[in-house]
């Protein structure tokens, strides 16, 4: 119960600081920043922004401080999925039960929206941590390496030649998996924890715990890809297999599937055992997020 | 003599800067990183990182200090063309005189190849700059906002609407030149100045000149367009004229395009003389930028 208030509360704050720290719809060009608020207010667990500002609270940095890196990772996470989802790349129709950014405005919209996306995550780390310029460049370079050619853009690359690639390996799906969703989520641990001011040590420590639980996280979705349905998913489910795609439960099966995602929660959560009771929350979150394909 | 011997050794510094700054072809994803250098290796004449180093020699930077932020410079207008012409915004299939990213690759090799770029700039200004964390903070800022949606990206949107639009004003089509193509050149000079370490006087005489020469250059764009034909220019040539799109050329004319070229030249140069004799460089490169279009 105090888990559960926690994270909507979290959620809650993550929406306020994302109407804070964006361009309103009405700045010139609107119809660009409509687009870019379009996405970001389609919603989502907020999973990302409210990593960051729980690691924060791990060295004892208030939401408020938190906030404007909170909202540059959910800027970087949307600007990937509104491309990914363009016709070129995954031609989806749905995201998060609404129509995709091409569908709702057009293709070109949704391509500078996301460019836009991208461009203000750094902008808005460089502006709103200005007045500490050692922290804002630790966040900027962890931030412009997370998302870089070869670790997001990287991995959805791989992912795309993955499709066209009949002979893909266990090694390339871990790649994908490491670059196209752990980098991020290993990032926004990370960044709370620098806002946070944690040492070294802390750090290493939500970099693994980040990595375990953005596998975890990858497997849980290609499990509920292949058992869930459409409606409750936001998005159009069963594609991977339609699409003769490889995924850890086409290649493993779902038995498998459910003991990694096991395995990379229990890495996470022994990673937070140097947090100890603060770290209660980050675990129970971990735990949650296993629930959801086991 | 003197200028043009000058402006072949910043060119030739550039290149092999971009060598050096930019991962190699063979770095995973192979085809992502040869798809950002295919781009950035197609050449142009390099004025936007010309001009990065032109303004830092104002302070007495080295070039070697500057390269990295004239680098990032030309990753976001390499990122700008390249997504510039895919298939849903100018369609282009040649650019610098070779088939543009999308027709050399494919449309999302293309697209995430600009993403990359895009993200590279911010990500090497925050490392090659991160021992002088306030300079790197102000670099960022300064980039973060002349690429952002108000600016680059928000000039592209309005530009795009322009095209379907036949009731755009004089007005707009300022916002467009502005931003589209001003912000980038006003923001070079600048990130120059921050690097050569200059006052706050001379940074605004940079971006008074940077702006009045970034719209000279704009309509000298215009002209050629008009103009040229499609073997000088390395593009398609006419372009703006068969897609009906208004330019200053077509709403104006040949004549009062040329004096606008003029003016906003003078005007340029006039800012540039609190730099004395060593802003002699900058002033000879505006003359010449204009002798193209008049």
């Amino acid at each position: 119960m105090e888990f559960s208030n926690h994270l909507k509360s979290l959620v809650a704050r993550v929406e306020s600081g994302l109407d804070r720290h964006v361009p309103h719809a009405h700045t010139r060009p609107e119809r660009l920043h409509a687009a870019m608020r379009y996405s970001l207010e389609a919603g989502g667990k907020r999973l990302r922004p409210v990593l960051v500002l729980a690691a924060a609270e791990l060295g004892g940095a208030s939401g408020d401080d938190a906030m404007p890196a909170a909202v540059a990772v959910e800027c970087v996470h949307t600007y990937s999925l509104i491309h990914d989802d363009l016709p070129c790349m995954d031609n989806d129709d749905l995201r998060r039960g609404r129509p995709t950014a091409h569908r709702q405005f057009d293709e070109a919209t949704a391509l500078l929206s996301g460019d836009a996306l991208l461009t203000h995550a750094f902008h808005l780390l460089s502006t709103a941590y200005g007045s500490r310029p050692a922290t804002a460049v630790r966040l900027i370079q962890e931030l412009g390496s997370a998302a870089g050619s070869q670790r997001l853009i990287g991995g959805q690359m791989e992912d795309l030649l993955g499709e066209r690639n009949a002979s893909i390996t266990d090694g390339d799906l871990e790649f994908i998996h490491l670059n196209k969703t752990a980098a991020m989520i290993e990032c926004s641990l990370v960044l709370g924890g620098i806002v946070g001011e944690l040492d070294d040590a802390g750090l290493d420590a939500l970099r693994t715990a980040g990595r375990n639980l953005g596998l975890a996280f990858q497997i849980v979705d290609d499990v509920l890809d292949a058992t869930a349905d459409t409606a409750t998913l936001g998005k159009t489910a069963g594609k991977d297999a339609r699409a003769g795609k490889a995924t850890y439960v086409s290649r493993h099966g779902l038995d498998a599937s459910r003991t990694f995602i096991r395995e990379r929660t229990e890495a996470a959560i022994t990673a937070l055992g140097r947090f100890g009771e603060r770290g209660r929350f980050l675990t129970d979150l971990a735990r949650q997020l296993a629930s959801r394909g086991t």
